[in-house]
């Protein structure tokens, strides 16, 4: 009988997408030994924003936490979400530091690398994948999921193969807004299964409340490995409550074997935490929302561009940027929107409607990305657009971590002579986040106080 | 193509199970227009808890809330939920009652009677089926679904068939506390549509998560309607979100054919109601809990559970009796546990374990409960506890109604001594709540003010 293999995502996902990412090692630690119990096929509990949030907020080094996790995770897999070329930051950063990093996570700990790219380029994800197969790591090649005319079953079976070409050991649907219906993971699902010969994950968020009944679809089409986060950390924005998944597939052809009772310590466990970071949990984003399907935008945005506005006094303006934003995607080429592009494409939509005609301000970000310097978008830029941001310009076209230079002695040479390289380790620290690395390495972050719960008031709920 | 029809219980159940049933029409009223027009097969709306909170914390004549409903929503069906010969209370009425009740209840605009009997024991629904049939409603006959070794696909079945014998229109599947997997939810659905000739309707509270699930699972075993709450009173204690079942649907065989959009506007309703109902949600209520599965208790057993036997100061015996439940469960014949055999058969464990001898103190209820006044239940009752607890009497064998002599005419009589009863409906409120009415009916029930949120404390959390 096949059973369905479990992501736990509690460690980093799901703190990521409801607590600001703002979990504490040492309230990781006390429940480690019940969660490497569980028989998770692996516990995603590094990378992604876990790593700037540390040193910036936490003044916790992230290099630690990662050895602290594996020493007291003895036999479940630890997995990290890796922004391809961007690694965990948000741009490109040069194949001597790719490498490098890649080699230091797989060495302090990661066995799992889950890599993927915002645009579904693959040039920007073949040295990590590589590097990640040399050190003998076990690799997730990523499709960004998104909807639009020129995301086709065809399109994703076609990037899956190359993924499977790179040696990838499974491929991971990453729907990071929630926008995948049952129907479409169905056929998705099956289509990759009959495709490929690799081992298909499903990564949901439950933004739109369809995510349950698309992971049991998912089941149904063959799917092996689903992601889902234990329930006080479920729900909204992050993944399918654990226990909910596990018992609703027991005693199925797709059981997967892990035992309840033991999640229901760990779901306690939680709780507490929970209870301890309420004061940073959004109400809003534990909460489903269907609008994300009528724009196609994903649930983070649009509490972002609520304060956005709010910070602009333009909170009338929100229905009119709502409406911007599908357009501007479209005009873009229709990229995924996670980051960066949802912050590109949210601000460009934003400025639009606010400056009364449209492109007549452009982000710097907006024009690399027109001309190519995050890859290559998913559909043709419009171009009348293009003309009118960056005139007679020609785009690259070669692989934009091309265009770097070599990065990693320099930072070393520099880190040294700042005196805050102690370990290896401090010199990638320093080279992916050289704004804030070295007050951090200098051991002058202060931890961030934990606010209480509030008092909720009305104007919370203020959305027009 | 087969359209899903879905039944919308914001104005009923959803608030019942996250707001103490505490929403007051003129909260309900606003946003009737919208309602009305979505295209919901009907609108639960009365019955239930209504009936006892508007005269009890709310000052609202019940029956006037359901005439401005029926008043404000011409083209949707307005139903209620009716427990059976207990109508809206929490006791056997007499027959005269009974069908009064129905009658009125109709005349005065519930066009679908939902009909249940805690333990399906169908002699306590016959009477209030026939008389809803006779005015011309439309009639759900209700399966009130538990899981045990008693409860099988052919009992079910078999239950069904009795229901159709008596005209029902349909099927309910009523799963109260969540229990239903999406296999089961399949096998027993298509059980249904290939033994009877109805419509199969499907009721679930999400308590354990797996609710969307089983939903998904109906529609491909051909379920023909399905309950959901508008998405800020959905989750947990309650229905599925309307907008995510919509969604996940819509462009499927079982397309529900409802506007997102529209349903968009209702939702952004929704959220200031929350918003104002905020201090009386309980937070337990509106999140998962896999533990209902472990010990087949439903969710609000177990928040009552804690603040029983906190005011005991028993906390730390909350597991013995959490493991205690299913045996006394058991004992008394695998009741469903719904009103009233939820609070029987906890208020029993908490006893067993409190008192140190397993039935050494019995409640009044029990008593009755084992004598037959409740209907038959699923399974034998142990002959052992009931020997230790009514002895040798032997429990009554008739249906429990027919030991009651009519009360119509002596509640009119009384109430128009008192100078209560300003209309017909008036004697029938009296009749069911002869301790709480008297006062409602002479314009002395203060209306409950509506707590501020509170600040969240940490010690709500403290559930061992
Ligand atoms: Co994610
Ligand atoms: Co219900």
């Amino acid at each position: 009988m096949k059973k369905i293999k479990i992501i736990e995502t509690a460690y980093r996902d799901a703190h990521q997408s409801l607590l600001a990412t703002r979990m504490r090692t040492r309230d990781m630690l006390p429940i480690a030994e019940k969660m490497d119990n569980v028989g998770f096929f692996s516990l995603e509990a590094w990378g992604g924003a876990t790593f700037d949030t540390c040193i910036r907020y936490l003044n916790e080094d992230p290099w630690e936490r990662l050895i602290e996790l594996k020493e007291a995770i003895k036999k479940t897999p630890i997995q990290m979400l890796l922004r391809g070329q961007n690694l965990v930051g948000y741009k490109h950063y040069p194949d001597d530091i790719t490498r490098a990093f890649v080699e230091k996570s797989y060495e302090n700990g990661v066995d799992v690398f889950r890599i993927f790219d915002a645009l579904n380029d693959i040039r920007n994800m073949e040295l990590s994948i590589k590097v990640a197969k040399e050190q003998g790591a076990y690799v997730q090649g990523t499709i960004s999921y998104t909807v639009s005319p020129f995301h086709t079953l065809e399109k994703y079976v076609e990037f899956a193969k190359r993924l499977e070409e790179l040696e990838c050991d499974s491929i991971t649907i990453k729907d990071m807004a929630g926008l995948i219906s049952p129907q479409d993971t169905y056929e998705l699902v099956k289509t990759l299964k009959e495709e490929t010969d690799l081992m298909i994950n499903l990564h949901c968020h439950c933004t739109s409340g369809m995510t349950p009944m698309s992971y049991y679809a998912a089941c149904q089409a063959g799917v092996d490995l689903l992601d889902t986060a234990i329930s006080p950390l479920s729900w909204g924005a992050s993944q399918p409550p654990t226990e909910s998944i596990v018992a609703a597939l027991e005693g199925t052809p797709y059981d997967t074997g892990l035992d309840l009772k033991l999640l229901s310590q760990i779901k306690k466990y939680f709780e507490e935490i929970r209870q301890k970071y309420l004061g940073i949990l959004d109400p809003i984003a534990e909460r489903i929302d269907t609008d994300v399907l009528l724009y196609q935008i994903p649930g983070g945005m649009l509490s972002n561009l609520v304060s956005q506005l709010k910070q602009q006094n333009a909170l009338d303006r929100y229905e009119e940027v709502l409406e911007e934003m599908p357009h501007v995607r479209k005009e873009l080429g229709y990229p995924p929107l996670v980051t960066p592009t949802s912050q590109i494409v949210g601000i460009q939509a934003v400025t639009n409607v606010l400056s009364g005609e449209r492109y007549k301000n452009v982000s710097k970000e907006v024009k690399e990305y027109i001309k190519g310097f995050y890859g290559k978008p998913p559909a043709p830029i419009n171009p009348e657009i293009a003309k009118k941001i960056i005139g007679d310009e020609k785009p690259i076209d070669c692989r934009p971590a091309d265009l770097l230079e070599p990065e990693l002695e320099k930072f070393r040479k520099k880190g040294e002579e700042m005196g805050i390289i102690k370990k290896e380790e401090d010199v990638l620290t320093y080279a992916l986040y050289p704004a804030v690395a070295p007050k951090f390495l200098r051991g002058e972050v202060e931890e961030e106080e934990l606010k209480a719960p509030e008092k909720v008031s009305n104007s919370e709920y203020d959305v027009p």
